[in-house]
C-alpha cells in the first residue's frame, strides 16, 4: 500500500452515483412524525402544500438503501466535487500523536460548506416537479448562498428571508445570494402577515430564524408553484448529504483504511448524519465496531443534556411534531455564543441513533473550539468554521488522548466549512472578549418547560 | 483518450518539483534594475538590506531554467496544492461554442489567491536564512492573508502595514490574518518615522498602498534580522508563480491538450508571468506558436497605453529603477475603481515579452467584467475575484468569436482567486451603482510627467 498522500481525491468516474439512506439499515426505525392537530402520524399530503413531491417521498422512504442521484445533480456535483479527504499530518506532527488524523473538508465551494450538498437536488427535483420558486430563510448566510447558487444554476427563482441583524451586519453574504441572482429580505419584513405582526409588536426588531422560517413557509403556502426547503434536520437532507460519508469510505477504501472513529458537529445533524451514513450502516450490519462521536456546543447542549420527546421543530410551533432529542423549542442558546450549532432539536434518525447507543456525544465550551479552529488554521492552513471546528476540538482531544495510551486510532472528522464569512467570533476570541456559557439546569428546565404534552 | 472530467486534479507524484525560470530561455533578456542614485545596475548587496538572500539570488538568476523546490517548501504546497485545472462545460455550453475552455484555479486555499504560492518559499527563505522577522504591506488583503498563513505556519513573526481605509473597511480580514499570529498595523500608523510624517501632513488620512509600503521597508531595513517581503512585480516572485503553469501543462498533457489561447489578467504581472511560463518557454524555443494574452482594467491600461521605460516601483521613489511598461509612479487609477490590478508598473519580464511582441494586451472597462464574473458564477459556481474576472471576460469574447468563426480553440485562462472578501464592487454592480472609467490621454500625460529622466 502506497503512502497516504495529504488529500485524497476520487476521480470523477469513482463518485458515488446513488445516496444513502441509513434508515433502510435500522432494524428499529425512528419514531414517525406527528400531525400537532390530530397527534396522528404525518401523510405525505399533510406535507405537499410546503415541500416538493420528490422530498417529500424521500423523506417517507425508510426502506431503500440507495437513492440514485440524478444526473444534472452529479452533473453540478462534479463541479465542486470530489472534495478532498486530507490526512492531517501537520496536526499529527504538532500533536505528537500516534493516531492518525483524516478529515473530510467541504469548505470548497462558494456557499462555503456542506450545505450546497442538499441544495442542489433540492433545487433539481422542483425544477423538475414544474414549480417556478422556492423560499427558505438563513442567518450565518450559508444555507441561503447555497439555495442560491443551485437555484441560479437551474433557473427558478428563490427568495431568502435573512434574519434582520445578519443581513445588516453581513451585507457580504446578502452581495453573494444576489450575484447569483436571488430575492433576500431582511426578516421579519412587510411581505409576510407574520413578519408585519411582528413588525407590529416588536418595533425595531432583529428577526430570528424563528421568524425568518415562518415567513418563507408563509409565502410558500401561499404563492402558486412555489415550495419551500430546508436545510437541515429532515430526512431527506441527511440522505443527500450521505454523498460526505460516501467519498470518505471510498477515498479511505483505496487504502486500505478503516476508521476506529467518527466525529462530527452536530447541529440540526445534517453533515454528521451524511458523514456516519456508509460507517454507520456497517456498524448497524455489524461489519464494523466504530466509535461514533456527536459534538456540541455546550451553550446548547440538545443531546447530552436534551430530552428524548416528541417537539415541534420550530419556535412558531408550525412544523410537525418529530420524536428527536430536544431542548424545548422555546429555549434560547446565549447570544454571546459564536459558535452555530444553535438549533434546539436534532434529526429524528440521530436521535433514535444517539438513544439506542451507537452514537456518542460530547459537548465543548466555545474558547475550547476556538483554540483548537486557531491550532488547526496555522498548521492544516484552512480557516475552519466555528461549527466545524468542534469536531476538530474533539478529534484533537482523541489524538491526545492516544498520546497517553499509545494507541494508533485512525481517527475521521468532518470539516463542514470555512469561517471566512464569519469572523466575528475569531476577532472576538483573538481580543479575548470570547466567554462561555453553560445554561444552568434552571434554564434547560425553562426550556424543557416549552415541550407539548404528548 | 478519455473524456476530460470537469476538474483535472494532479496526483502528489505528478507535482512539479521545480520552479521555472521563463528568462533562462529568453534570448534577449529583460534590462537590468538600476540604482537610481548611480544609475548604474543594481547589485545584490544594494538589495540585501531590504530583501531576503535567496530570493536575490534568484532575482538575478537569468540563466537556470529549473530551481528545485525545497521539500518544506513543496511539503506546505501539498496541503492546498495542487490546485484544480477545469474544463468549463457548463460556461461552453451557456456560450453555445465549439471552443474548449479550461482554467485553473488558485482560489482554493484561506488566502483566496494565488499570492500563497510566493509567500511560502519567501517565508521559507527566511527562516533558513537565520531571520526572525517579515513585514509587508497589503492592501486589499490577499497578500497579507497569504503571509501570515505562510509565517504562522513556519514560525516566524510577520508585520502586516494594511492601508487603513482597508483595515476599517474590511476588520474580517484583518481577524483572518491575526488568526494566523500576524501583527496587522493600520498603516500610516505611529510606528515608523513615514508613517508619522504622513499623519501629520494628511491628519485622518485613509493611507495609500505605496505609504504602507515605505512603512514595511523602513521597519525591515531598522530591525535587526527582519527584511521585507512582496507579492508581485518582481522576477522572483514570478518565478515562485510557475507552479501555476506547470500543474497546468501537466494536467493538459496528461489529455494530450494544447491551448491555442492563454489568457491571464495583470496588474504587477505575477499570475500571468506564473501561468504562461512552461507555455511561453516553448514559444521561446520554437515549439509552439500559442497566443499570449494579458488582461488589464480600462482605468489602469499600463500595457495598453503606458510607456516602456524606467521608472520607480513605488510612488515613494524608493525603489530601484525597472524598464517597464509603467504608467508613470505618479499615476492614479479612479478611486471608482473596484476592480483591482492598480499598479501603475508592470514586472520587466512580461514588459520585455509583449514589448518584443510575444504577448498581447487588452483592457476591459469594470462593468464589463462585473458581467462576466456573474455569468460565470451562475455557470461554473466560484464566485471569481474581480481581479481574475478580467481573465474570464476576456476568454468569454474569445469562445464567443469562435462561436461566430466555427473555430475549436482551447482557450486557457487563470482564475486567480474568489472574491469572497472583496464583495463591495459586486454590491455596486448589483444595484446599477458601478460606473466605467477611461482615463484621458491628459490624465496620462500627468501620470507620464512623473517618470525619472534616465
Amino acid at each position: 500500500m502506497s503512502k497516504v498522500p495529504y488529500k485524497i481525491y476520487l476521480e470523477e468516474d469513482e463518485m458515488p452515483k446513488a445516496y444513502q439512506n441509513l434508515r433502510a439499515y435500522m432494524s428499529e426505525k425512528p419514531e414517525p412524525m406527528l400531525n400537532p392537530a390530530t397527534l396522528k402520524p404525518v401523510t405525505k399530503e399533510d406535507m405537499q402544500a410546503v415541500f416538493c413531491d420528490a422530498c417529500i417521498d424521500q423523506e417517507f422512504n425508510v426502506t431503500d438503501k440507495f437513492i440514485e442521484i440524478p444526473q444534472p445533480v452529479f452533473d453540478f456535483y462534479k463541479m465542486y466535487r470530489p472534495s478532498p479527504l486530507v490526512r492531517a499530518y501537520n496536526l499529527e506532527k504538532l500533536l505528537d500523536t500516534p493516531a492518525e488524523i483524516y478529515y473530510k473538508f467541504e469548505g470548497t465551494n462558494t456557499s462555503g460548506s456542506h450545505k450546497l450538498n442538499s441544495a442542489v437536488p433540492q433545487v433539481y427535483y422542483a425544477k423538475q416537479q414544474g414549480l417556478t420558486k422556492l423560499t427558505t430563510e438563513t442567518g450565518a448566510g450559508q444555507w441561503g448562498t447555497a439555495l442560491s447558487m443551485a437555484s441560479g444554476f437551474f433557473g427558478i427563482d428563490s427568495t431568502v428571508y435573512m434574519v434582520k441583524v445578519s443581513s445588516q451586519q453581513k451585507p457580504h453574504r446578502k452581495a453573494v445570494m444576489e450575484t447569483y441572482g436571488t430575492n433576500v429580505i431582511p426578516s421579519p419584513s412587510e411581505t409576510t402577515e407574520v413578519g408585519r405582526a411582528i413588525n407590529e409588536k416588536y418595533p425595531g426588531t432583529g428577526g430570528s430564524l424563528g421568524c425568518a422560517i415562518s415567513e418563507a413557509v408563509e409565502v410558500a403556502v401561499n404563492t402558486p408553484n412555489c415550495r419551500y426547503v430546508l436545510g437541515s434536520v429532515l430526512d431527506h437532507v441527511l440522505l443527500h448529504q450521505s454523498i460526505i460519508g460516501l467519498e470518505s469510505k471510498i477515498a479511505l477504501d483505496k487504502y486500505g483504511i478503516t476508521p476506529d472513529v467518527v466525529i462530527g458537529c452536530v447541529g440540526g445533524g445534517s453533515n454528521f448524519g451524511g458523514l456516519i451514513s456508509p460507517f454507520m450502516a456497517e456498524r448497524l450490519e455489524g461489519k464494523n465496531n466504530i466509535e461514533f462521536i456527536a459534538v456540541e456546543p455546550a451553550s446548547c447542549p440538545t443531546l447530552t443534556r436534551g430530552k428524548y420527546a416528541y417537539d415541534f421543530g420550530d419556535i412558531g410551533k408550525v412544523t410537525p411534531l418529530m420524536k428527536m432529542y430536544t431542548l424545548g423549542s422555546g429555549f434560547m442558546p446565549s447570544p454571546n455564543h459564536a459558535g452555530g450549532l444553535r438549533y434546539h432539536g436534532m434529526n429524528s434518525t440521530i436521535s433514535k441513533l444517539y438513544h439506542d447507543g451507537y452514537i456518542k456525544a460530547v459537548s465543548y465550551e466555545q474558547t475550547k473550539v476556538f483554540e483548537a479552529a486557531k491550532e488547526f488554521a496555522r498548521v492544516e492552513g484552512y480557516l475552519p468554521a466555528p461549527e466545524s471546528s468542534h469536531a476538530i476540538r474533539a478529534a484533537i482531544d482523541e489524538a491526545l488522548k492516544c498520546r497517553e495510551t499509545g494507541e494508533k486510532k485512525k481517527i475521521l472528522f468532518g470539516l463542514t466549512g470555512t469561517g471566512y464569512f464569519d469572523l466575528a467570533g475569531y476577532q472576538k476570541f483573538n481580543s479575548g472578549e470570547l466567554g462561555d456559557y453553560i445554561p444552568t439546569d434552571e434554564e434547560l428546565e425553562t426550556g424543557f418547560a416549552t415541550l407539548p404534552q404528548v
